[in-house]
Formats: structure tokens, sequence, C-alpha cells
């Protein structure tokens, strides 16, 4: 039951073993992306309105979070900011804006919160994390085959190894629809109909493909064709009859040639009955999908025209996005049990002994070990040690008076349960010794 | 003069070099924190608007950005969402919200954006970065020492050292006003032109005091106590007197030495004219102070019953908020000129050669190289040597026709300009101990 305390519809508290998780994968993902050369770009959270509106459809407006204007305009109940919806249309901004400054090509990735007015619902949130990457200024193949290569190598670095990477391109799209006599002003919805072809049945896209226009025979030939156990083999031939299939079958090759030795050969495969979002992409498309998991994990593609179309420079470019959050899914969930908060608990059992205390715990970071003082109100070393036990630190060092007297600090293995005392002076030393002995 | 295609007013886009500039300064404050035992809690950068509503007093609330209603509530113009103000009323929800599922104490540190409506200035900004640690649920002194030590590592870890740290205690400055006999009923507005000792001169904050009723004799024996050599010798003297002074005393007298050996001494001051947001505060409070720099590079202090007040449970509390975006302002700025894009760049000098090229490029990363393939559309090799030079690259492979014939690869050093073949073969592992013999 949601109470007032829970964050807002659709949006999440990430509590430190959450965090910790995330941006491990965000490091990882990163790390990738900076092995080719990409560099990363933040823009702010939110963007002039004008700048948003527009772009992404009519559904896509309302799913816009607007910024009501401010001071005496907050009144007129009109918002005048917005924030990012994603992180392609900053990328336009950001192209128009520094032109010259960014190399050629500019190879950027981009990862933050996007925020989407969505329904809520399970694994559907308002602010969820994306994760880009693009290329802006290149027409090469090359640029193509290297953000697909980042994409890949990014989902193996999270350990993910069940997964596969379909592609295809707009021209043999266009082509098999040229290759079936399909009239020019029915092609959107013929694509449309056979991107369901993994979600619905053969026959019931071929039922949509006649109610589009398309004679009985003619969507059954098509639906046949594309899910046939040789549909490669016969959508090929089939391209090889048009000037467009030609074209993006060589694109498509030109693609796996490049990416052969560098992606498992298992993992990557055309596929012809890929649409992929058709809209603005104008060659080569990509989808990353893994065993067992309803949606992609991400994909892209060549969408030349796109960043003039959102207000920047026109430039040709390329890009992929990480499904992220779809991937955090996937991984491993945090194990609090296994989650040490600390690596070294220090006692505090008398007033006049915590500057010493305190003291130790500094000694404990100097040595690399994640240190704290206990900070709570009782004085029973019993108490304390349940503490140093709940931190899931791995020594505790007791200072209580017959330590003080005897100049020496207790050092408890909060494993074994086994102490050593080790002299005052020494304790930094022998911290660490420890600590280089755990790695 | 701002242009369409400049981020919104107050908000900043940051390029490569500044993005891994501050990336790095949060990585080595996160590091810090999490020395000390920290966790990180990272909330939505919005909160529904009666939560933030009415926590910032009335200047407060008008500087939140508010998020206008969605679908058929657009169009009444109210608000339901606002962007985050701070990251202590977040801090108050969760608390709240997952009470038991939180360690006790919790330590935990935020970082990240919050949003203010203020009117953009030089070091103004209406995004910018929040960085805080506090403490929940312990009324130690070793909490508040530890918290004020974090703050003072994470700042000195960032290079800084030349910096002060200002101690005081809320309760001093209730016993300074009993010591002068000053009526609890002006005492806040006494406070207040106190807190601009350091911004007018001793003579215009007597004038103030008068102003505000006091004696003129007394506001002149005040701020010359304040302002005195001996100022916080004669405080000393003057706090004996009252309970209040003498408790406050102990609370500095009680976190200087639990810190003594930790923060070298030069370095942290009592410092009896420090005000500090007294609103809430209700122990000891602090300030780093850096040398020529106007304004503070953060502070804290405790304050026992803010989080009630802010709608979570009633815990005791200590916490500080690093200022980072004037840290970031003071650290050496990014030196474009000096940033590599890439270790290695790989030509494609013919479309017959780039799959070889991709894999070269894609050895280099085995190798631990940022590595990246010639983009562009220029076949020939000076063209490229170029874009290999701008990138900052350190080696360069060549492969062209010939080095295809002899099965080579032609590895240049792109400082000396000394060129070397390699079998095609090798040249992982050659790029590799190349690698290797930079470390």
């Amino acid at each position: 039951m949601p109470s007032q305390f829970d964050p807002p519809s659709g949006t999440r508290d990430f509590l430190a073993a959450d965090v910790e998780r995330r941006e491990h994968a965000f490091a990882v993902i990163k790390s990738v992306f900076a092995s080719y050369g990409f560099e990363p770009l933040q823009t702010p959270a939110f963007e002039r309105l004008d700048v948003l509106l527009g772009k992404y459809g009519e559904e896509g407006d309302k799913l816009i979070f607007k910024i009501l204007r401010r001071g005496e305009h907050e009144a007129t109940g009109e918002a005048d900011l917005a924030l990012r919806y994603d992180m392609t249309v900053p990328l336009a901004r950001v192209a128009a804006a520094y032109g010259s400054q960014l190399p050629t090509p500019y190879k950027r990735y981009a990862m933050g919160s996007v925020w989407r007015a969505d329904r809520p619902g399970k694994d559907r949130y308002r602010e969820f994390a994306q994760c880009d990457l693009d290329t802006l200024g290149s027409t090469s193949p090359l640029a193509d085959a290297e953000v697909l290569a980042a994409h890949h190598d990014a989902v193996a670095a999270l350990g993910l190894t069940d997964f596969t990477i379909l592609v295809n391109s707009r021209r043999v799209l266009a082509g098999l629809l040229a290759a079936f006599s399909i009239p020019p002003e029915i092609g959107a919805g013929v694509l449309t109909s056979l991107d369901k072809l993994d979600k619905i049945t053969p026959a019931e896209v071929a039922d949509e493909l006649s109610a589009r226009g398309l004679a009985a025979g003619q969507a059954r030939d098509l639906v046949g064709t594309l899910t046939a156990p040789d549909a490669v083999d016969q959508v090929r031939v089939a391209l090889t009859k048009t000037d467009d299939g030609s074209a993006g079958l060589d694109e498509v090759d030109t693609v796996l040639s490049h990416l052969s030795g560098q992606i498992p050969a298992s993992r990557i495969a055309f596929t012809p009955r890929l649409v992929r979002g058709l809209s603005y992409y104008t060659g080569p498309i990509w989808e990353v999908a893994a065993a067992g998991v309803a949606g992609s994990l991400g994909g892209g593609g060549r969408y030349d025209h796109l960043i003039e179309q959102l207000g920047g420079p026109d430039v040709p470019a390329t890009g992929s996005s990480i499904g992220v959050e779809r991937l955090l899914a996937l991984l491993p969930g945090p194990d609090d049990a296994a989650r040490a908060r600390l690596d070294l608990a220090v006692t505090a059992l008398r007033p006049d002994l915590a500057a010493q205390s305190f003291a130790f715990a500094g000694a404990g970071r100097k040595a690399g070990l994640r240190s704290s003082v206990y900070l709570g109100s009782s004085g029973k070393l019993r108490t304390q040690l349940k503490w140093a036990n709940d931190t899931g630190a791995r020594w505790c060092v007791i200072y209580g008076e017959q330590e003080q007297q005897a100049g020496v600090a207790t050092v408890r293995d909060m494993g074994t349960g086994e102490q050593v005392q080790v002299a005052a002076d020494d304790l930094g030393g022998y911290l660490a010794r420890l600590a280089g002995s755990e790695r």
C-alpha cells in the first residue's frame, strides 16, 4: 500500500546496496565506451520546453514532464521548461551549440536519468536511466560497426552471455517491400505488422496484412518467407532482384564482416524481419535480444537526418541505446546479507576513551579499511560487539580501561572471535598488515 | 550572447573534459565518505509538491521548480510534483519510509543535482551538485566529529591545503547572548548582525546592533570582544558565567579534542562569531573557509529536531554539506590541450582493409588501450595521421596495401615519429607490451 513517505509514483529510492549495484554497472559500461574513444556528455535535467515539444510525436508530447513558470508568471499555469525525455534531442542541441568545439567525428556517450509520464507498471518507471552512445559526422560503416561492437562489449562486460544481436537494414526492408510488389503507400503499415512476428502468430500477422490491403496469397508468401527455417537465404535471393535490396544486403554484410572476429558468430545474426522504430533510421539497424527476456536490451542504427530534424546541424549519425534498466533487472540482485558496511569497527566504551577510539578508526582508514567508531549510547562491550557484527566488520578494535592502562588495543577477528593485543602505538602498522594480507 | 542552442538559463552543458574533472572529484569525495562507513542514498529528482512546500521558508518556496500536472489535469495549471531543492527533505522522507530497514545509526551520503529557481549569476546556478553526509540516530559528539573529519578529509583529498574549519556551537551563541545580557526576544536578530562580521566593519555591525535595541556601549562591548585578537579567550571567560555557555564550551572542546591528531591543528579553530543558519541547529556547528574565497566551502552541524520537522521520525542528527561546486571552481581547470581521447589510433585506408583495421583496434582495446579506427571519408594517409594526432593518440597503427601484402602492421610512435613493422598476427601481444611499458 503506498504511503505518504513513498517516492512519487513511478520513481524509486535507491538504498545503499542498490546504488552500489547500479553504479558498478554504469562504471563497467562507461569503461567499455571509453575504451572505444567515446567521450562523456552531460546536459541539464531540463530543457526549454520548445526544444522538446514536437520532437516525439503527439503521444510523446503528452508524456513530457513540464515545469511551471515561476514568480509572477506562475499564476498563468504555463510551462517554459521540461524534463529531459531522452538523450538524443539534447545531443542535437549540443551539436548545434558547440559545433566546431567538438571533435570530428563526435563520439559521445550519455548516461543519466530521463523522465516520462508513462503509466507506471512492473519494470516501467517515470524516472529511469538511459545510456546512449552515438557517433556524429561519419558515414562510414565502420562507425556503425564500432557502436554495435561497443554495445555488445558493454552487455558482455556486465556478465551476460546468452544474448543475440539481430541486424538488419532500413534498405533491406525497402527492398523486401519492392521484391514482394507491395505498394509504397502501405509499406509503413506492412512493416508495422511484420514487426509483430515475435509477438503474435504468423497467421495472425498474415491476417493483419490482408486487412491492410495485401492479397491473401501475397500476405501468406511474405510471412512464409520471413518465418521459413531458411528465411535468410530466401530473403537474400529476393533482395538481389532490386537495387534497394542489393544495397541493403551490402550494408548488412559490411557491418557483419567488420564485426567477424570481434563478436562471436553465435551472438549476431542477419534478421530480415527486424523493423525497429522505422521512422527515422536510414541504414543498418540492430537490436539486442536475450533468451527469456520479453522486449529488447536496447538497440540502434544509423539515422542520418534526425539530428537536423531535431534542431541540430545536418550530420550523418549512428548510435545505440543500452537498455540499462532491463540489463540491471537481469543481473544478480544486491545481497544485503553479504554486504559489509565496515571493515573495521572500533568500540567507544567510555567518554574519556572516545578520542583515542576515534584516532584508532582514523588509523584504520589510513590502512585502507572502511572504519568507524561506535556512535550509540550504550557503554556495554556486548552491545558494541553486536553493533560491530551488524556492520559486517571483519575486525573490531576494543579499547577499554584495561587496554588503556596497558597501553594496548585489543583486535578481535569478528569471524573467528580470536583476539590479540597490540601496542596502541603500533596499531596503525598492524592494521595495515592485516589489510594487506586480505588482498 | 545567449543563443537558442544554449542550455536553459542557469544550467550548464558539460563536455568531456568537464565531465571527467567533475566525476573525478565526486569519486574522490565518495571514496572518503565510504572509508568512514557512510553509505550512498539516491532519491528521485522530483518529490511530491506537498513534501517540499513549507520546508524552506517563504523565500525558499518561491525558488522551487514545480512540475505541471499531466493529461486532463494539465489545463488546471496546477503542479503536483517539484524538483529536489536539497538533500535533507528527501532524507527525512526516506528515514520515515524505511525506518527499521536502515542501519542504526544511519550514516548516509547523497550526491547529485538539486534545482533552485534563483536568479542565475556568476557561480550561481539553477542546477548544481550537492554533496551531503549525515548521521541519523546518534547523540554522540563522536558523530559530530566523524562528519567533520570526513568533510575535512574530502576537501584535503581533492588537493586543497589552505583552508580552515571554523567550529562553534549553538549553545555557545546562547551563552554569549546571556553573558552580554541581551534580551532573548532580540537574540536572533543580534546573531544575524554578528554573522556579518566577515562582510562589513565592526563599527557597522555595532550600528546594526544599536538599531536592534542594544545600548551603544553594550553593542560596542559585544563586537569588541568578538573581534579582539584574544577574542576566543575573552569569550571563554564570558561563557563560564552561564550554564548554556559552559555546556556550549564543553561541546566545542569535546569535538576539538576528538579531532586533535585527526585534523592538523592549524586547520581548525573555535570561532565564537560563527552563526551559520542558526534556525535549526541544536549543537555544534562548523564551516569550511578557504583563503581568498568569498563564502564557505560548505559546513554543517547538529540538528536534532529537523528530521521530525521535515516529516521524518524524531531522531537526533548531525551532518555536513560539501560546497562541491565552489570546490570544483577552486581546482585546476580541465586542460583540453593535454587531454588525449585515444591511446591508439588505427588507419582505415581502403574499404577492403577496413575489417582488418577494425580488428587491430579491437586488439588495442584488449591490450587495455583506448583505441579507435579512422571513421572519416578520406583515404589519404596524411589526413588520417592528422586525425590520429588530433585525438592525442600515443601510437598509430598504419595498415595499407604494402602492409597487407607483407602480412604486417606499421606501428608509429606519434611522439617521435618512429615506426616499426610488426607481424599482423603478433600485433595484440606487441600492443600489450607497449601498454605495459607505459604503466
